[in-house]
């Protein structure tokens, strides 16, 4: 064992043993903090002034149509750009994605339409040697699948049938362990990372050289980094040795990840309890004070606000915005019964206090019903304050995941530095039901073509009688339905994952994982309660289809009532259950890229609203274009048994089926949580 | 069927119903010619023109120390360049690599180091923008082997074990069915790459999407290739209607194979019958005059004789010069007993006298004893007019590979368009003798680090007694060390193609192949008849290891007398035939890249002479330095009981173990052949 001196102080164990493992490391040196909040510090009058200066250029850039300023010719690598402030003397993290705070980089090698169109977008314009590059030599992801898919995995994604495939731009929820980089400094990385490459010897199967060729791809992408801090003044090649240079190492590890992809959820993992060690150690020495520790940390969290990618209109429409899920996961129990809670849980979150309210980072409290009760209550005072607080029950995934995993996006949870995950947008199951009702021919679109209804499912017999649809009928069909569409969804998604590892592969992020990874296959589903529904109606009371001239059916006409899902009746929540079982074990039936471990969601916090615009009448008495529920909500004013009664029928949804995640979006006004403030 | 005006006046069959058969169309259509020289034509004016235009040109390349003139700038791709003539009027067949002869293309997909090297080496200088975008953007597949070799295989390049891997160039060796594009047009061809894209379906495993990618691809250098034309003035989209256009589309064809890639050895293929069948249409329609097909195959000759490269010093050295290998393969007799020499297969021959001798294109007769006896004395009399005439045993290939094959390079026969090769350099098995004698150390290369002699192969006990050397314990210590050069060698090769299709695919070359192809994985041995002599004075005589101060055996003294390769002496020859034998056994007992067969080749044309000066002293009295026997020699000098004997010997050699080919570098003076010319 070396003896760095960033880790004097340190209780050693075998995450310095020649071993990688900051979850040892935070286990043996973390101090768990039941106290209350008392002890936080405001914000100094060096973070007032700066994030003055930050509130001013975000001004700026909403009226410059939300985007301040756009590179347009630099491709944007890990040491593309020279160093970048707002005010440098007062910065005490610093770096950007490019030169400059809020401007946008440029980062082709997802998609070069996509970029130029983004810019465009924006009034810019791609400078046409790049675009030349970028067509001519340097193929990208998005032209890669282009290349393979086949016509059907195109009518799939026209009808929106599968929506929000990641293949334009980077895939995201890919979260490198960037404490890594402070723990360890990039030379003891480089060396792992070596150690891990010499081992893939013997026959050299295609499997074996990709590994062997992507080992080094990290290593370079390790001494890029090194490069990058040092264009900032930071040598970053051994452990850090105070908290800044901690805090400054963790940012410099994601700024490269952030230089490198623009994948949808960036998020940066589980950090503020890993800090905390080294702040304890700084206030201990006598190196910061409490206010000091409190201004790296709001810095820290400033620079996280102003990540920033350029993004296409439909991206936008998607997501309803332009988020970055820079998820940071907070507290939660160590699987050794201690709480994960530090100071710096609270420091962390008290930036929503010192900066002010803010969707990004999305800081996500892992929430457990042990967590001191100091802890609690200063959360759910931080939420009434700030709304802007996201809760995960860490009950429900320690026992999977142990206690170092983190959230990606908005629900997935990986072990941090040990799982990834390929991300795989949604399939929309409202909308496969009309597939099997019409026997694959979409409701809504047409075939450029013929002008008839587009046939995109299989040519299954469509429902052809007029009378009361038959559940057994309708299920029997569905069922042939869906499992036509996960085999699809499957190798689509096996498809945009191999090229984005040929095309885009992201170097450092996979430098700051174990190299032996597992791989999540993430699929998706949306429209659960909206089909939950659906079944119900045609099952409990009497659904007529309606048919237009060309004998597609497009409305529906139902006679009685029925029970809905969200009110906690058994009826339709066990079709619901059957729903999320079926579904994945059919996707759970097919090969699956490189290894990988398929698992779902349910999960469409925003992205709803566009899956049910595509999605034409269903049985359920919902009218064409509206949105979907969002995640595994029920659908919009159903519920209408009380709260406990529709968060009874999510929570019968089987987690085990859905490992990626479950949403349930949860609106209560701060009076429902007491009479007063 | 769709019925071509290029078509008219052909026997239809297979060929022209759905398919892409161009045997069939051969078979079907070609006239066979018995009869003597005497309906040749001399060069006409036009030709005698443009060949003295052409030798100017190549004075002026001499004198220009070897190049004319190089792009810096420009990056060599089917569309990359306008237009370039000699002299427009004149020549009946057109295209350049460049936009002007013998202005060499700039090629950096297989490598940009070795293209600023041989830029460098020749007093230019690589644009220093392209550098950038090869280094910064776009990988090369120079890089990604790099990238992945393991030490292991890093020392045994640097040894020279193995020489002459393809991992800075394109690998070549790769035939296009060039005829496709004037029998079928480039529309046919894209609509058959269609259908046979549209059948790749189901489970999207790894293989399936590369295939559907390379498809597209394909597809593209199609559309490229008919863009290339179009720039020249034609259009090849339907098939070609006259012989000049079938000559002029053939030789598009090949154009674009080299403007997309830079192999060692880019063939042209089997051309001459079956344009012979144009031009017998056209004679037959009063289209053309002898003397004006003569020229369009004048003309098609010296475009051929003036495709250039830019290589690198250490390839000049290994290939004794910069070959291109534009091996056409000439004669034949077909699988129905007809032989397959036309007139067409005269006036190829005959270019040699119009334009006077070349070694380029490598015009190649398939000998067979049942060829007409008129076809033979023209070749004899071409031999010794020009001694530029290669042969091959049509009657040993045509049992495997049927009557459509090329040769590729100077032995490698394939299928045209239904099979390709992974070319694989060769195994030094005389240095891996003294590998096993001395225990995987290396008898001339000191490791940089320590000084001491370098650890090449695995550390096998070496032998340790100063006796003479035991047959049997040899042998024993020779077969270990010849199965880890086995798999090494498989591991590199299987590395090398990997990377090739990932980073210089063959798009052009590929779309001229059936989809479904057969490829050869093609290893090839050095040494053979020094190691079978080696073995035989172990064997028969008694030879003395002399050590140096390391104690590694760096010479041998040998006592008595022993039977030598060459001699047709069963005693050593057998020696040779188990070496085959066993190396072959050992090269197919491992996984080969993409379900390739596994051959061999015994062929070391000019880089014996690399691979001797890098063994040491041998056990057979070769000194240090001095070049091995090329291919299947025998050692030079050592064949003491006459030609005869030393053929038998070569003969004995298994071809079914040496699938690629057997070489036997023969020379002969004219006066053998007979009394006088």
């Amino acid at each position: 064992m070396k003896q760095y001196k960033g880790w004097e102080g340190f209780i050693p164990g075998k995450w310095c043993n020649d071993e990688v493992n900051v979850r040892d490391f935070i286990q043996k040196n973390y101090t768990p903090y039941t106290g209350d909040d008392s002890f936080l510090a405001p914000a100094t009058d060096a973070t007032n002034k700066l994030w003055g200066e930050v509130l001013d250029l975000c001004n700026k850039e909403r009226e410059n149509n939300g985007v301040l300023d756009a590179d347009t010719k630099i491709v944007s690598t890990l040491t593309s750009h020279g160093p970048g402030y707002i005010d440098k003397d007062l910065e005490k993290i610093v770096g950007f994605q490019t030169d400059a705070p809020l401007k946008r980089s440029l980062q082709p090698f997802g998609g070069i339409k996509m970029s130029s169109e983004a810019l465009a977008m924006y009034g810019y314009e791609i400078d046409p040697e790049v675009k030349s590059i970028f067509t001519k030599y340097r193929k990208t992801h998005n032209d890669g699948v282009f290349d393979a898919y086949t016509p059907e995995m195109r009518a799939a994604r026209s009808s929106h049938i599968l929506t929000g495939l990641p293949d334009t731009y980077g895939r995201g929820r890919i979260i490198g362990d960037y404490r890594r980089v402070a723990l360890y400094g990039i030379d003891y990385l480089i060396k792992k990372k070596e150690e891990d490459k010499s081992i893939i010897n013997g026959e050299m199967t295609p499997d074996k050289i990709r590994d062997r060729e992507e080992i080094a791809e990290q290593i370079k992408a390790l001494k890029g980094l090194k490069a990058m801090a040092q264009s900032y003044g930071y040598d970053i090649s051994e452990p850090a040795t105070t908290a800044q240079e901690a805090i400054q190492a963790v940012y410099f590890g994601y700024l490269g990840a952030i230089k490198d992809q623009n994948g949808a959820a960036m998020s940066i993992g589980r950090t503020s309890t890993f800090l905390d060690i080294y702040i304890e150690r700084d206030i201990k020495n006598g190196v910061i004070t409490e206010s000091e520790a409190q201004e790296l940390m709001d810095h820290f969290v400033m620079k996280l606000r102003m990540v920033r990618f350029m993004r296409i209109q439909s991206y936008n429409e998607l997501f309803s915005g332009d988020p970055t899920w820079v998820t940071e996961s907070i507290g939660g129990m160590g699987v050794d019964g201690r709480p994960l809670v530090t100071k710096n849980s609270f420091r962390v979150l008290h930036t929503l206090v010192n900066l002010g309210p803010a969707p990004e980072p999305n800081l996500t409290v892992l929430w457990s019903k042990h967590l001191p009760d100091n802890f609690k209550k200063f959360c759910a005072k931080i939420s009434i304050q700030t709304s802007a607080v996201q809760y995960e029950s860490d009950d429900l995934m320690r026992p999977e995941m142990g206690d170092d995993y983190s959230i990606a996006c908005c629900v997935s949870c990986m072990i941090t530095g040990k799982d990834m995950q390929f991300f795989g947008a949604r399939a929309n199951l409202a909308k496969c039901l009309l597939y099997a009702i019409n026997g694959g021919k979409d409701e809504l679109m047409k075939d450029k073509v013929t002008g008839k209804p587009m046939q995109v499912g299989p040519k299954y017999i469509p429902i052809t009688s007029d009378d009361a649809l038959d559940f057994d009928e309708v299920m029997s069909k569905y069922d042939d339905m869906m499992t036509w569409l996960a085999g699809l969804y499957v190798n689509v998604l096996n498809l945009i994952h191999y090229m984005h590892d040929k095309y885009a592969y992201e170097a450092i992020e996979m430098a700051l994982h174990d190299t032996k990874v597992r791989r999540f296959f993430a699929t998706g589903i949306a429209g659960l309660s909206c089909v939950a529904d659906s079944l119900s109606a045609i099952k409990y009371a009497k659904v007529y289809p309606i048919r237009n001239e060309e004998g597609i059916v497009t409305d529906f006409r139902i006679e009685g009532d029925f029970p809905k899902y969200g009110n906690n009746d058994d009826r339709v929540d066990e079709l619901a259950v059957d729903l999320v079982k079926r579904f994945m074990k059919k996707i759970k039936s097919h090969y699956t890229y490189r290894e990988s471990v398929p698992t779902m969601s349910i999960l469409t916090i925003t992205s709803n609203v566009v899956y049910g615009k595509k999605t034409g009448n269903t049985p359920d008495g919902r009218r064409a274009g509206e949105p979907l529920a969002p995640g595994a909500n029920p659908m919009h004013g159903r519920d209408s048994h009380g709260a406990l009664a529709s968060l009874e029928s999510v929570a019968k949804l089987p987690y085990e089926y859905a490992r990626d995640g479950i949403s349930n979006t949860f609106s209560i006004t701060p009076a429902s949580l007491g009479k007063e403030d």
